[in-house]
């Protein structure tokens, strides 16, 4: 239930971020729902269609889609009369709604009889695929294949989480470790500017 | 069968316009058949994926694929000595094309148990998907998320669809109305090129 | 089998040139797995989506997802210290890759009782698909669109297998021609820069 909660409160957060990109490239109002949406449920929605759970969460669970409508509604009614907000506002509300949507993505895995690697793959999957979409609709390279900790988070607290499970842990607290690991880390990166090197070739 | 006409009708307009798109990108026969391709089938396509309604559409009836590919013949061939043509001959064609389409993803989701919000989406992703995967391989920003009432006719024509099937309206009529619906709203702002404000931030 | 140790190999090789585009990009260790993971296994994936084939292949069979961290591994150790490789070795090792890749694609598709015709399709998303996505991610139209004999030798070596399955040529025989087929058009291609004339629309 607490993660159900966290689950609608992270599909708000990375609506919002869809439609503060949106709002930079002058979309239209449906332009702006589709790229919240693409953001909050694209990620779950590849997952749900590699693992065949189909049809995908959000055809049957429609608050997905009314977290999503609603949040666009507000935020293009707050972009009327902005008000100040902490920088580290949008990043640490981002890194919550990430931990708890890779926590979301190994569980389903592992319900539709992944392996615990595949498992910690979806779970990236569902933190990082809608951003990837996000990015790809808007023409910009990919934010989390250039730089910062981002991914790596997601990976981190996937393992915490199955290696949590697969020594039989009780699957709320594997699951509450995983979630702490991907934030603890994405704060972290967030806070110290942290970023792996990158990977340099000759053109 | 009217519908399925119409539809086949819509597929040989789309893969047109990537045709076109394939042309003005100088993409050799190969390409042109993939743009035209996505165009026409790609909506479709994430809409029988997300619904898991696999095999998806154009596996199990090739006429699609057929209508596709001798669209592109005769497109290629038309482009070698090019005749004029109405300005709007085009647009025109594709607003039918679209209304259609948006009706045959509303009825697909209903049949596949999904609730009318979201046969809504799944019309408008049948109606516009194709043209954003387009433009998405062409590296362009997909146009139908900048301007033009191109996704809102899509809207509102699956809305009318949806609500004249709740109200036990028959069928065909629901339909039709629906169709009407897309075209009209989307012919009207071809003519008087209508469009939303477009949400601005400040970057 | 040997179809399998030399689906392992172009996994490989896929893998390898998703590496080398990510180093060009400058991008991290996430970033560069992400690549390698998309170009490699990013056809297939579509494939298996459009089949209603899931859980898609690298779930169920996670050796595909070891080579391609153990190629990333030491692709990423290799490039500190670059060695002198002739000019043909990477992309005669894709046209390999590629061949055996669109065999696996053509005899998925008709397991799973696809038309010949979309099996061929379907050999060329398996052996396509995957560098068309890596192009994306990478903001560059797909390569694979523009020039170069690539997609249309996927296609011929599809309609060379399929065709002698249709007159009940031996599995492995018809298999066998298929892949030769593919890299033979491929390897011409490469050495004396074969390609289509693009198609040239005004503007």
């Amino acid at each position: 239930m607490l993660i159900y909660i966290l689950d609608m409160f992270g599909t708000a957060v990375f609506a919002a971020s869809g439609v503060l990109l949106a709002g930079r490239l002058r979309m239209d109002p449906f332009g702006v729902v589709v790229l919240a949406s693409v953001t909050a449920i694209g990620g779950g929605t590849i997952r749900d269609m590699a693992l065949g759970a189909t049809p995908v969460f959000w055809i049957t669970d429609t608050n997905y889609l009314w977290v999503i409508f609603v949040t666009c509604f507000l935020a293009m009614l707050a972009v009327r009369r902005p008000r100040r907000m902490p920088w580290y506002f949008l990043p640490v509300a981002d890194a919550i709604g990430l931990a708890v949507f890779v926590a979301i993505g190994v569980e389903k895995a592992l319900r539709f009889g992944a392996s615990p690697m595949v498992a910690v793959i979806m779970g990236v999957i569902t933190g990082c695929g809608g951003g990837v979409i996000r990015d790809v609709l808007a023409r910009e390279i990919p934010m989390v294949l250039r730089t910062e900790v981002y991914a790596t988070a997601c990976i981190l607290g996937g393992i915490i989480h199955t290696v949590g499970l697969s020594f039989d842990v009780d699957p709320a607290v594997a699951t509450l470790a995983g979630i702490i690991t991907t934030l603890t880390i994405r704060l972290a990166a967030i806070r110290w500017h942290l970023s792996l090197p990158t990977l340099a070739l000759r053109g």
